[in-house]
C-alpha cells in the first residue's frame, strides 16, 4: 500500500528554505510537479516533493513557488483534498484546467525573471508549454542542473532498491529477445539508431522483468536504450538485480549504473546518432542533453507503447485466469457484505479491509493495483474518494455503497467497481443505476470496424444518461496492463479526442457512472478485451468486439427492467449465468448459495 | 451552374511551357493546388489552374511539376475521374492520403533544389507542411512573387466582377454594425489590433452582403481588415459595388482597391500592430508579408467563423421558410418521379433537370447550392458522383436512385438527399436502407449536454450499420450556411476528432449512408439545427437537441419495420405527419394525393 504523507507541520519553514535557495541561485521561482523522472502514476517517496513542500498528497498536481506568492494547481478530483491538506496562508489554490499554470505564469512573472524547473521532472511537451508561458511574460524558463528543493530537503529518502524478478514466459507469452528483435526492426524501418525508453512499464514489458520500486505497480525504476540491432543498455542500480535476473536478461542486455545514463546520451550525440524520443513522456533533460551533444532527435511514440497494449493470447489467458480468481474473491466479499451491511454497523474501512483479506487468501496476490475506493452514501459521489479515519462512514440503510478495487497477480491486473444497495434503494437510485448499466451494456456489446478509436465509442456509454439530462465527468475507460499499470496507454475510451485505434488484445475498463453530490455515487466497471467479432458472416469490414473479463454479480436490486430493452435484459442474464457457472465452483457453499440468487435471471 | 473545363488537347505543350518557365526562374519544380486566394470550395475560372494544366476538374487536388516528372494527388472520391481526365503519360496518379505529396516530395526532391509555390494559394499551415517536406530532402520551398503558371496561360480569365448586393436585415437578423462591434470587442479582449479576414463567406456574413463571383455560393471575392475599433477596410474591386451597397456598408467600412491590400499589410507591420490571422485558412503570403513588415502575428481562429455558424432566430426562421418551399419542390419532384420512374425510360440527367425545374418555379431561387448528385443503380455508390452525358444511366426497375441536391434562397441554404426504390427493392436493399434510417433517427433524436462535439455524436449514426459489419466512408454531417456555403465550419459531425462543441443555432447535415460498389448507393440526408432540448425537467446539465429542418418524404417502400424499434417507427410516422401537414398545403392536388400515401403511418 501507498505510504501517506502527513501534512507538514512546518510548511512555512520549508517554503522559506526553498525561497532562500532560489534567491541564492538568482531564480524568481521554481516549479514543483508531482512527478518523478519516469512520469509514473505512482512515484517513490523521494519524488514526493509536492507533498513534502505543501502537504498535498494527491496523485496529480503542481506547485509554483515565487518570491512573494505560491500557488498549487490541482484538478477537480482534488480540490477538496487540497483544501484539507495545504495551508491557504502559504498557497493560492487553483483549478488546473479552469485557471491553468501557464496562464498564471504569463500574468504573474515579470519581464527578465528566471523561473527554474527540474528538467528531469517535466516532459519535453510539458516544458515547452511552461517555456511558452514564461515567454509571454517576457521571462525565461531555466533548467536547474540539480533540484533546489532537494537541496533543502535534508531527510529526502533514497531511491528505492526493490529486487527485480523475471516475468516468466508462461505469463509474458513472448520472449524478451523476440520483443527486442521486433522493435529493433521497426526502429530500422523508421531510420532511428536507438530509442530512449523512459517509462519503467515499457522497460518491464520489453525485458520481461518486474520490480517493486513503487506502490501498486510492479515497476523497476530505470532508463534504457534500445538499439536498432536489438541490444539494450539498461540503466538500473545493479543492487536490484540478482544473478537469476541477470541471466534472464541475457548477453544482449547490458546493465549500467544509472549515473552513466547521461554520459551515454552524450556519446549518442557525439556519434551523430538518430535517437527516437517520445516528447509526451520523456524528460526534457534527455532531449536537451541529446541535442546539445549533437544527436538527431526523432520525436515519436515510445515503441513499446502499442505492442505492450495489445496483449498476446498467453497474456489474455492469464487475464482470464486472474479475473476468475479475483472474481471469486470479490464474490465472497459481496456475499459477506449482503450479510453484514444490513446490520448497519459496517464502515467503509472495514469493508475495504475485508475485501483485501479475501483477495489476500490467494497466494498469487502480489498487491492491490490501487488504493481501494470504498464510498458509502455521499462519499460515493466523490469520484476519486480515498477512505481514511476522518472520512470513514457507516454503510446506512437506504444508501448506496460504491467499491472500486483491483489487484496485481503475476498473470494479470484487475480493476472492478460494483455499486451495492444497502437496504431498499429509492426509485431514483434504481433509475440512475439502470441508465449506467444500459450504458455499460451498450459499450460491452458494441461491434465496431477496425480503425475505430475509443473516442468514437464513448458516447454509447453516455447516451442513456444524456436522455435524462445526466452525465458523468470522467472518462469511460482506460487501458490496463498485464501485471503492470492499472492505467496504461495509448488507448482510452473518452470524449477527449484520440487518434489511437482499438486493436485486438487491448484491455480497457468499461466504467460509466453517475454521481449525485452529497447523496450517492454509482459506477459499474468491468474490464474488457478487444477481440475479433464473431458470427458476422456478411461483414464487409474487419469487425471487433469486446470480451468482458471481469466476473462478479451486478446488484439486481438496483435494476429497473422497465427502462431496459429485451436485449439488455438478455445481456445481463447471460452475464450473470456466466458469472454463476465460472465463479460458483470456486467459492464456498454459502457464497455459492448467495450467488445463485444474486445471478438469477430477470427475464 | 459550374462551368466544366474540357480536357486540354495540349497537356504536353502546357507542361513544357511551364517547365521552361520554371527553368528560367531556377526552380526545380512548382506546386499547383486546386485553390484560389480564399481557399473556397468553389473557385472562379481564373483559379482553375489545375484543370488548365492537367484536365482534371475535381473540386480538390494538387499537382507537383518537376523537371523530369509530374504527379497529381487526389482523394478517393476522384481516383476514377482523374484517370478519365488526365494523361497518364504526363502525370503520375497518386492517392493524396495513402501517398501524400509531402512524402513524395521528401523522396523525390534532391538536396539544394528549390521548389516554387504561389504563397497566395496555400494556407500558412499548408505551406509549413510543404516546407517541412522539402527540408527532409535537403531542398527549399520558395515563394514565387508571381505565379509562373499564370505567365504561360495566355487566355487565363480575368477575376470575376459580379455585382454585390446587401443581405437585408430581414434575413440576416443582425446588423453589420452590431456584428462589427461584437467582434471588435472580442479582438480588444484578445489584445489584437486587427484581424485579417480572407474567407469571402466571413466577409459576406460580417458585412451582410452577398455576391456572385463563384458558382453555387453567393460570395463576393475580396479581403478585409477588421479593426479592434469596429471599422473595416474592404479590399474589393469597386466595380462590383453600386451606390446602394456602398450606402449599406456605411461610413465605417472603407472600400479599397484589391491592389492596396498588400501595402495595407505593410502599413500594419510598420505600425507594429498585433494582427489576428487564421493559419488554417489564410494565405501564407499574408503572414509572410505581415511578419516581414514587423507586425506581431497572433495566430487564431477567424473571428467570424463561430458567430456565423450559430444562426440567430431570424436566420433560423429563414431556414425553416426556405425548407418549406424547398420541400414542396422536392415533394413535387418525388411525386412526379413515382409516376415516371416505373416506365423505365427516365435518365439521371432528366431527373436532375426536372428537380431543378421544380425548384426554379420559386421566384426566390437564386442558384442550386451544388451540382446535383443523381445516381441510378451503381452510380449511386459513387459518393461524389456527377452525372454527365457519358455516365448518364437509365433508372431501371429493381434499382435504387439516389438524389442529393440543394438550393440557395435569400432566406436559407438547403441540402437534402433521398433514396428511392424504382420498382420492387430486394430484401438486402431494405435492410441496408433501414439501418441507414435507424442511424439517421439516432442522430436526429440525440440529446446531448453543452460542450458535446460532433465527433462524439457521429457513432450514433453508424452503430446500426456496424451491427451488421457495414459502414460508410464519409462524414455524417457538415455545417451549412445561411444563404452562404453549403459546406461551412467550424463544426462537423465526423469520426475525425473535433474540438468544436455544437452550439444552439448551428445547422448541420445528418446524412448517414451505405454504398455497395457496382450495385447501389443509399443516403438519407436532412438538415438539422442545434436547439435547447425541451421537456427535460430533471436535467442536471444544459442539454441540446436537434430540430430537423428538411421536409420531404422518406421512401416507405425501403423501410423494414421488422428491424426497427417502436420509438424509431414513431419518429418516422411523426416526421411524415409533419411533412404532410406542412408541405400538403403548398403543392398541387395530385402531388398532395401522392403525399398522403407516401407519408401514411407505418404503425
Amino acid at each position: 500500500m501507498h505510504a501517506r504523507q502527513d501534512p507538514p507541520a512546518d510548511t512555512a519553514a520549508r517554503l522559506a528554505a526553498l525561497r532562500a535557495e532560489l534567491a541564492g541561485r538568482g531564480l524568481a521561482g521554481f516549479v514543483v510537479p508531482r512527478a518523478d523522472e519516469h512520469q509514473g502514476e505512482f512515484v517513490p517517496p523521494r519524488a514526493e516533493r509536492l507533498a513534502w513542500l505543501t502537504g498535498f498528497t494527491g496523485s496529480a498536481g503542481l506547485a509554483i513557488v515565487l518570491a512573494d506568492r505560491a500557488a498549487i494547481f490541482v484538478d477537480g478530483r482534488y480540490t477538496l483534498q487540497l483544501r484539507a491538506q495545504a495551508d491557504p496562508n502559504q498557497f493560492l489554490f487553483r483549478h488546473i484546467t479552469d485557471e491553468p499554470p501557464d496562464r498564471w505564469l504569463a500574468e504573474t512573472l515579470k519581464p527578465g525573471e528566471k523561473l527554474g524547473f527540474d528538467p528531469w521532472l517535466h516532459t519535453v511537451d510539458g516544458a515547452a508549454k511552461l517555456a511558452a508561458a514564461c515567454a509571454k511574460a517576457g521571462a525565461v524558463l531555466e533548467p536547474c542542473a540539480d533540484n533546489p528543493l532537494d537541496a533543502v530537503w535534508p531527510e529526502q529518502p533514497a531511491p528505492p532498491l526493490a529486487p527485480v524478478a523475471p516475468h516468466p514466459l508462461a505469463h509474458a507469452g513472448k520472449s524478451a529477445q523476440d520483443k527486442r528483435k521486433e522493435l529493433a526492426a521497426e526502429l530500422t524501418e523508421a531510420k532511428a539508431d536507438v530509442a530512449v525508453l523512459t517509462l519503467p512499464d515499457s522497460i518491464a514489458w520489453l525485458l520481461n522483468i518486474r520490480g517493486g520500486d513503487v506502490a501498486h505497480t510492479p515497476l523497476a525504476l530505470g532508463f534504457a536504450l534500445l538499439y536498432a540491432g536489438g541490444q539494450v543498455d539498461l540503466f538500473m542500480d545493479p543492487r536490484k538485480l540478482d544473478a537469476e535476473v541477470t541471466a534472464h536478461l541475457g548477453n544482449e542486455v547490458m546493465v549500467d549504473d544509472p549515473a552513466d545514463f547521461g554520459p551515454a546520451l552524450d556519446a549518442l550525440g557525439q556519434a551523430g546518432k538518430t535517437v527516437r524520443l517520445d516528447p509526451a513522456t520523456a524528460a526534457a533533460a534527455i532531449e536537451a542533453r541529446l541535442a546539445a551533444a549533437g544527436a538527431q532527435v526523432q520525436r515519436g511514440a515510445d515503441p513499446c507503447a502499442l505492442p505492450k497494449a495489445c496483449k498476446n493470447e498467453t497474456e489474455l489467458d492469464g487475464a482470464r485466469a486472474a479475473h476468475r480468481r479475483d472474481g471469486a474473491a470479490l464474490t465472497r466479499f459481496l456475499a459477506w457484505l449482503a450479510q453484514e451491511a444490513p446490520k448497519g454497523k459496517l464502515s467503509e474501512l472495514e469493508a475495504a479491509d475485508r475485501l483485501a483479506a479475501f483477495r489476500g487468501e490467494d497466494a498469487e496476490l502480489r498487491d492491490l493495483s490501487f488504493d481501494t475506493i470504498a464510498g458509502a452514501g455521499p462519499n460515493g459521489a466523490i469520484v476519486h474518494y480515498r477512505v481514511d479515519a476522518a472520512s470513514n462512514r457507516r454503510l446506512e440503510p437506504g444508501s448506496l455503497f460504491l467499491i472500486d478495487s483491483g489487484a496485481q497477480y503475476p498473470d494479470g491486473t484487475t480493476d472492478v467497481t460494483r455499486t451495492i444497495a444497502v437496504g431498499a434503494p429509492t426509485a431514483e437510485m434504481r433509475d440512475r443505476f439502470t441508465r449506467v448499466l444500459k450504458g455499460h451494456i451498450a459499450l460491452a456489446t458494441a461491434r465496431f470496424p477496425k480503425g475505430t478509436t475509443g473516442s468514437q465509442l464513448d458516447t454509447l456509454a453516455r447516451r442513456p444518461l444524456w436522455e435524462a439530462g445526466l452525465d458523468y465527468d470522467h472518462g469511460t475507460g482506460h487501458g490496463v496492463g498485464s501485471y503492470l499499470g492499472v492505467h496504461e496507454g495509448p488507448q482510452r475510451i473518452s470524449k477527449l479526442p484520440s487518434k489511437v485505434a482499438l486493436k485486438p488484445g487491448m484491455i480497457c475498463s468499461n466504467e460509466p457512472g453517475y454521481y449525485k453530490a452529497g447523496a450517492y455515487g454509482i459506477r459499474i466497471e468491468n474490464l474488457v478485451a478487444v477481440r475479433p467479432a464473431d458470427g458476422m458472416a456478411e461483414a464487409e469490414k474487419e469487425m471487433y468486439a469486446f470480451e468482458t473479463l471481469t466476473l462478479a454479480p451486478i446488484d439486481r436490486a438496483l435494476v429497473d427492467t422497465e427502462i431496459m430493452t429485451a436485449d439488455e435484459i438478455a445481456w445481463l442474464d447471460a452475464y450473470h449465468a456466466r458469472v454463476r457457472e465460472t465463479i460458483g465452483p470456486l467459492v464456498d457453499e454459502e457464497t455459492r448459495n448467495w450467488l445463485e440468487d444474486a445471478t438469477a435471471a430477470l427475464a
